[in-house]
């Protein structure tokens, strides 16, 4: 059966981020689910989640939280799938403090750490780690990646039309 | 019946950090009780004591962790009490990640952070806390702050000796 | 008697940043008074109402400060009450500045740091601090942790429900 | 047929940050294979080696690199595999370089960033992500996590020991 | 035959601050091509045109990057031309990120680093490197820095004016 | 009458740092006092000196001191004397604490800061400060500042003297 | 005779910061004379007013530069008097560019570092260093301090009214 | 003719830095000259010598300096010859503080940056920036380039064998 994906989010101000990861998860066709729990205010629905997230059908589980984000940590600290985490931009210190919150686990527990506010990328690591044992999926990344790449080319040689109008 | 403080490390190699705090809080006579439990090797017992804190007759929580600390978030998570935060130094980035992961706590879950290794400073807040209604701490507190006061003023008047020896 | 808070800032434009901690106090219904004292400015007044706060009868001490945030250090240096300091952002360096000077305080005189701009966080640690010996404001507490709770997972509730009407 | 993990290094002088990777991995039974691959001095070869890893029935990627750790970025540029990146600690700025460097990855191509020097988390990581769809691994995995939690328990209950017989 | 200019960048988002460059390279008559080639996006067109880019008679190259900045280094990786970086400021850490991952490049392989978003800098920094052996661009230098020079004393004169005035 | 110079060290610990501002008051033959007065221990001391420094017959306060560096602050609080702050290195974050602590002074009350640890300088700017007005320390400024040139221009005679024999 | 300060700005965009220092100066009556002359740009000029600042009767010199700010050292280069240096905040990294080359000043050579944009501060330094030997000067600097302590006063007098208003 | 390089070290204790750029250049053959010239202490004889640089044959200026690193930027105040700058670690701050003194340069006058200590780096990208026009130089830089990538080749070979004895 297809494992599918766990967004968690620690609160709802994050959904405007989360909501990347989604389209790109339903670009790729990848069943998901996504919660508001709090690793402060809501510990026992998030433990209990990741406790049980293998169970249920999961995969990957992505975490989004902001400033002293401990949400991936308890999340990994609950489950041995592999979890990913978005550090999420707040109103002080850029994304800093979240980043390193997340980043600098102590060995025995990893959160696979993204660019802060990088939603999209942890949706595509998710699939990327699905992708491992599913031949399919890893047909639709080879297609994206080309996809990116003809979209740059393509930006190239519109910037290249441009300049060269200018100069003409 | 009098409070007594709980000191919860992530790791045996946080103690010799955690030893100072001890040595302050025997100096002011307060009871404790010093634990190894992990935000994320030992999540289930690290919020079962802080679950059970308050009513074992515990009065004020102080955590030790480094990098990604979420020691001090995490049992805050599962208490009323007031949780102190010692963010500890560990090989990289001086204590910077464990300070931000400890202080930048969300909106309704506070922890009480002191400096990076601030360990005899943790003990002394807790003091301070247990002193809001008992007089015989408070009173200790005073005689504490007199002392360290004493202290430097004699080393003042010392320099000032020696200075004028060279001098002379 | 019950304790009160009390709540200085270094300036009258941190005023909105405290606005958030009186609201919080008085969900709580608890005592509070409020000051503008500097500690470069105004230094006699801040040290004579830290010496004497405990004499009239507040239980812990709030100060709210931006840039090279003294006041917390200069009031915990003229009592032993315990001091809660809110490092307050301003025009440069995202507030890390006051984070800095607030919580890197020398051995022996600890100001309990929350977080940057945490003004709802610093009234709740009072209010835990002033809950150790008070059963009444431990039960509110515990109120307040439920609710905050509740509202996560109704949030929860509501986005799973947003989520299922866009995918049916 | 099971997959294995490759494990690419900047320079050789990062080995004895990747041996405790190995270790890990020789621990769960995990099959590898270690390079020296620069992404600035061997390019050709970095690339060659990430664009046929998945016909050669590697999983995934585990890159190891200090400084403008580009390396991460470089094989995940030319895979559609997870790229697990460790940030590698050299004789300036404490690792924040390379860990930047890594994880600010643009959208698009992501790479999983462990802590500066996370070599085992990088393992375990690796671990978690092959054992998705991996039963056996995800039992071992489990066994890994209990065994961490028995060793923080047995250490906690020697620290008790030893403070019970200090007080004595 | 005079050598001409590659400007690089990793993002059409980045043109913006590319064109500060053109308009400089253009003022002081330089011949140069610009194209939109990510690392990790089209990773072969970037290494192709890196490796072609003296043969087909560039003396420099520029490269515009944003995050993990890993552009100037691919480039650079793939000839022996000078290549000149220049850190992209981008949503978060204030472009940070972009300048450890130009500026910190390992032993081997150099990227003269200019300031974040210092394009123009980046310009003129070109032209001062084809002007080694080229004494017509030299002049224009001299000529560029005298008029510098003139500005800034104009500007001189007129806030005296101004003062005078005011005082006056 | 002659001013002098008052050096203020928060901690004894300092004094190795403290020392090279005297050796150097002393060279250019000002006369100063050294005390040990801290900004959280012993705040009354520290003000007192300061609101007394004038009519002593100081001109110019040296403040050292590490950590959330209050004591420049203090000083400054209480004198009108141009106050002079050193930020001490102390155990974690490099000193950069004790810098932004000592350098963020808000409107109204600066301190004079000077680089980390960088005690010959503080000196120096207090000669500078006392030369303003007094023309024979003025001259021996200008024999300072030829007497370093010296020092560098032989050292450069010195090193080509080396490299020569070398090629040779 | 009295002596004068010079402004230094290396920009005429830092003009906005540098006029709350003249407003400043002009309300303690300190004749002042302000130069755009830039470390980089116009060096001579720079120099040669540095190296005469003496003779034509300033006493201090404040110098106003933004990002790699070396205007403040190289005034301090050419002349015995002291250099104010005030950090100006530019479109990236929030000023610490600035802040640490301005403060972190070699050996020799001090540059008096005020906070980033520290205008205002800036200008009460100077005049500070101006009254050391101005008993007059001295005595307006009381006058401001009193000032300065009497507007905050009042303000916590009106904010209290308010808080009771609110109350009642 | 064929250009030399000048090396200037803001002082004598950067010469262990320095020697590894003179080592690189003389690998390549190329002709340098080494002064001690500092920014702040022996400014005319730092401007003379950039001033006078073009037409002593000189084609490129690297300079090192730690901490305020203003050498570059003065030395780029007074030529239109590229000025490569290498920020030189101190004692404090990591070289974070040189680096952004040499990088931040405000626009018109270009430093082109290498890594914290990346003496060899400044030496190759001399040598680049005089290959430009000089194809023996460049031919040179190509063999360099080959030589590094058979060093990694080889030592990934070594790697593989040992760990090959290991496992068998």
């Amino acid at each position: 059966m297809k494992k599918s994906v766990a967004l968690i989010m620690g609160s709802d101000s994050d959904f405007p981020v989360v909501s990347k990861a989604i389209a790109k998860l339903e670009e790729f066709g990848v069943e998901f689910e996504a919660h508001i729990f709090s690793a402060h205010r809501t510990p026992a629905q998030a433990m209990e989640f990741a406790a049980s997230a293998k169970d249920k059908g999961f995969g990957v589980i992505i975490s989004f939280a902001g400033k002293a984000a401990h949400l991936g940590g308890v999340l990994a600290a609950h489950t041995t799938l592999p979890v990913i985490g978005v550090p999420v931009k707040s109103s002080t210190l850029d994304g800093l403090d979240a980043l390193l919150a997340t980043v600098q686990m102590p060995s025995g527990v990893p959160v696979a750490t993204v660019a802060i506010d990088g939603s999209e990328n942890a949706a595509i690591l998710a699939v990327q780690m699905l992708a491992i044992y599913d031949d399919d999926l890893a047909k639709k990344l080879d297609a994206f990646k080309k996809k990116m790449q003809e979209t740059v080319l393509s930006k190239d040689e519109e910037l290249n039309k441009k300049l060269k109008e200018t100069k003409a």
